[in-house]
């Protein structure tokens, strides 16, 4: 019996050990393929410099749409369509404006000179604008919502400048990002119920320039919706040590609106599984950006990527056993329309999604690849590691989603995966001016591709 | 008894663990005071923009020994001193030059129509230029060393044009580099040997611009030191591609030659150990550079990592018990002299060396440490991944060490180590006009100093 015991797990242990090895050619298979012959560069480079920014609702967004559908189908989609979904219509309606006022004492006389400084800043996204006439007012530097609190009785007429400095020593940027956010996010309206006439914002970053970074504000409807701006760094600065000297007024001019909601679309291409069609997997990164920057790392190059899974799969003449659907999110950036239709979608039609994962944090050099499921999911997840590991994503981590993927995980339950990047770069360009195709390596970008689908490549053939 | 030694291995956990905890808590401070206070990348601007390249022998090398002896002090070093060592000192002699000419048929007629095309080249590091006149020959294209043999009869008198292309397919680009490196160290010798005038190079590198890459070639002196270019990698895919329609000749004009040996320096700063002052601990990285670059990469950053890591200690408070030496390194690029004399002088005092580490693979995001040693010191060193992995060297790998403290490995068998950082953008910029100051983000670049400073602190409270 012992005998028998020790060659069934001998040969259990040599199927595994076989199966490994095939899955590890399979996987340098597909890393080969990205790595010679990969298009995700050039299309990033078309998304980027002959597409740029796109917005939901803007001509932009459209373009990319019709482009994206034709390099689905380009890259061998068995089938590929447009989602419908209504998305916000925000516009930036006409060219920020600031400029601060200021006096410097004379030589030799006490009379004092007044001075003016251009400041750069982009305005919030949602957010009101002020008109043409602009806001002018004298500033109020907090440093925190703390700050604010105690100095609320100074706060009416004021422009409020929140000075909140990005924590340059959490390692990874992205919980920087989550403590800082809430300013830009809150900021406004905790100010305006104290009854300021508008907010400016530090800019959620530790980049080493002075580009503005935008990103959507929420407004609480209960109070006024003031206009809202974020300031470069070296301006924020000059202007926190300005304000320890004397006072500063400030004229804001910003035009943000919102249209009517309009039409735009998730773009899908699918490959049909082979033996169980009924079970989906789910890549993607979201289409839209910010209307300032060509959005090249957020997220042309989560899209890019998904694309060139489907390509390198077709290429090599993968059949998966299961459904694979390569999606373009719609409107992450300010209403997350785009995932929550796909979700509305698949649970109308009662699918069976087994795994959704996402690229939105980067083109840049993979490290990691996270995971939301159940125990015994994430068991087999990290089975997986010896496989991928070779290929950049070297830490399988608990907690793993995006946000186009969280109404999947929400409504059906999903288990869901990210790519994690290496994040240092990723704030110095983040909804910046400065987020454009030249800050995209190659090779990271196609490696982020490579430790994607080398775990689709595993959940296709072994479920989860 | 049991109970006894139940206790004991309670408190040795407990001594253990509050131990862990401690020395966690003390990588913390050295990492918010580097990524919160850092100098490294000011220090890195100084070299690259004021100082700028700084091969062996040059006045650029001489300005930046003064300039990191006056760092070294400035940062806190108990003593700080330049360690002479005799440096090659091969200089450019001019302006690299290269010309194809070819012809192309007329329209309409059966006519040959000349045309030139000038190619983007930089004459390989220690090579013999051709002088004024230039070498004139029709160009024989190799893809590799066999296609070379097999084309031996064909060599004579001509250009030999090694086309051998960089490795995509490698995820570690050293791989590649490793890989195609011998075309640059042996290729002109052996042309020269099959009678070749001169050699062109395909550059060591998968970028997607068309700077040539330079780098050290060895001649055999059994052969004609023949001049020697590399070329960019869009000139060479064109050259390539002519080759495949028609005869090319090329002109090349290049002034390389050696001077006699000159004087040059390591430049050593050192904090003195309180408690075993005999046991040294060195961390360093080359100060030289390749001419036709800033050296920002290489290997200023290992530079400034190193004096940052003695400038962090010293802000901190902190005293050593070993003693540590921080060290700017002469003439890793084409001699390796400072490190030879480095060794040199600890073996001629007696010194005992208990680990010396090496930045010099650029200013990225860190990923691993490297260590040669003993098994049992690996071992030691495998022990504090913990403490290390969370500010970016997740793994402790294997095999670990630099050209420059080669020598002392060699020589005392002092253990090695190196930090490795993340490898994709390195050959974009590696001896290269690309290799700038822009080209280095600035947490990267203090991240890597982080990790090195919390092994230092490791292996200077517990030994190796």
């Amino acid at each position: 019996m012992r005998k028998l015991f020790m060659s069934l797990m001998a040969g259990l242990s040599f199927c595994s050990v076989y199966a490994q090895s095939a899955d590890s050619a399979w996987i340098k298979k597909i890393s080969d393929e990205i790595l010679r012959n990969g298009k995700a560069y050039e299309n990033l480079r078309h998304l980027t410099k002959q597409i740029g920014a796109r917005l939901a609702g803007s001509s932009g967004m459209v373009k990319a749409e019709n482009w994206g559908l034709e390099v689905m189908k380009k890259s061998g989609a068995d089938q590929a369509w447009l989602q419908e979904c209504m998305v916000p219509h925000w516009v930036r309606g006409g060219t920020d404006y600031a400029q601060a006022t200021y006096t410097v004492p004379a030589n030799k006389t006490k009379n004092m000179i007044p001075q003016q400084k251009g400041l750069d800043v982009v305005a919030l996204g949602n957010s009101n604008g002020s008109g043409p006439k602009g806001v002018t007012a004298q500033v109020l530097l907090v440093n925190s919502f703390d700050e604010l609190e105690a100095k609320k009785d100074q706060v009416k007429g004021k422009i409020v400048f929140y000075n909140y400095r990005f924590n340059d020593t959490y390692v990874s940027t992205f919980n920087a990002y989550r403590d800082a956010g809430q300013y830009r996010g809150q900021g406004p309206s905790r100010a305006a119920k104290y009854g300021a006439k508008a907010v400016i914002v530090r800019s959620m970053s530790h980049a080493v320039d002075n580009n503005p970074h935008t990103g959507a504000t929420r407004y609480d409807s209960a109070f006024e919706k003031i206009p809202a701006v974020a300031i470069g760094l070296r301006d924020a600065d000059w202007l926190s040590e300005q304000l320890q000297k004397t006072d500063v007024n400030v004229t804001l001019k910003t035009y943000g609106k919102f249209l009517p909601d309009t039409i735009g679309h998730n773009v899908i291409g699918e490959l049909k599984g082979s033996e169980f069609p009924d079970q989906i997997i789910t890549v993607g990164g979201h289409l839209d950006s910010w209307d300032n920057c060509e959005g090249a790392h957020d997220d042309g190059a989560g899209c890019v990527q998904t694309m060139e899974i489907l390509r390198a799969f077709k290429a090599l003449g993968y059949t998966p056993k299961r459904t694979i659907r390569f999606v373009l999110f719609a409107n992450e950036e300010n209403g997350l329309r785009g995932g929550a239709k796909y979700a509305e979608v698949a649970a109308a039609k009662g699918e069976k999604h087994i795994l959704a994962i996402e690229s939105d944090a980067g083109g840049f050099t993979p490290r990691a690849l996270g995971f939301t499921g159940s125990d015994e999911q994430y068991v087999k997840f990290l089975s997986w590691k010896e496989l991928i590991a070779p290929y950049g994503c070297t830490e399988l981590v608990k907690g793993g989603g995006g946000a186009d993927i969280g109404p999947l995980n929400r409504t059906l339950k999903t288990p869901m995966a990210s790519l994690n990047p290496d994040t240092q770069r990723y704030f110095d360009i983040h909804h910046a001016r400065s987020d454009v195709f030249e800050a995209v390596n190659k090779r990271e970008l196609e490696l982020g591709a490579v430790n994607m689908a080398a775990l689709i490549y595993l959940v296709d053939k072994y479920g989860l």
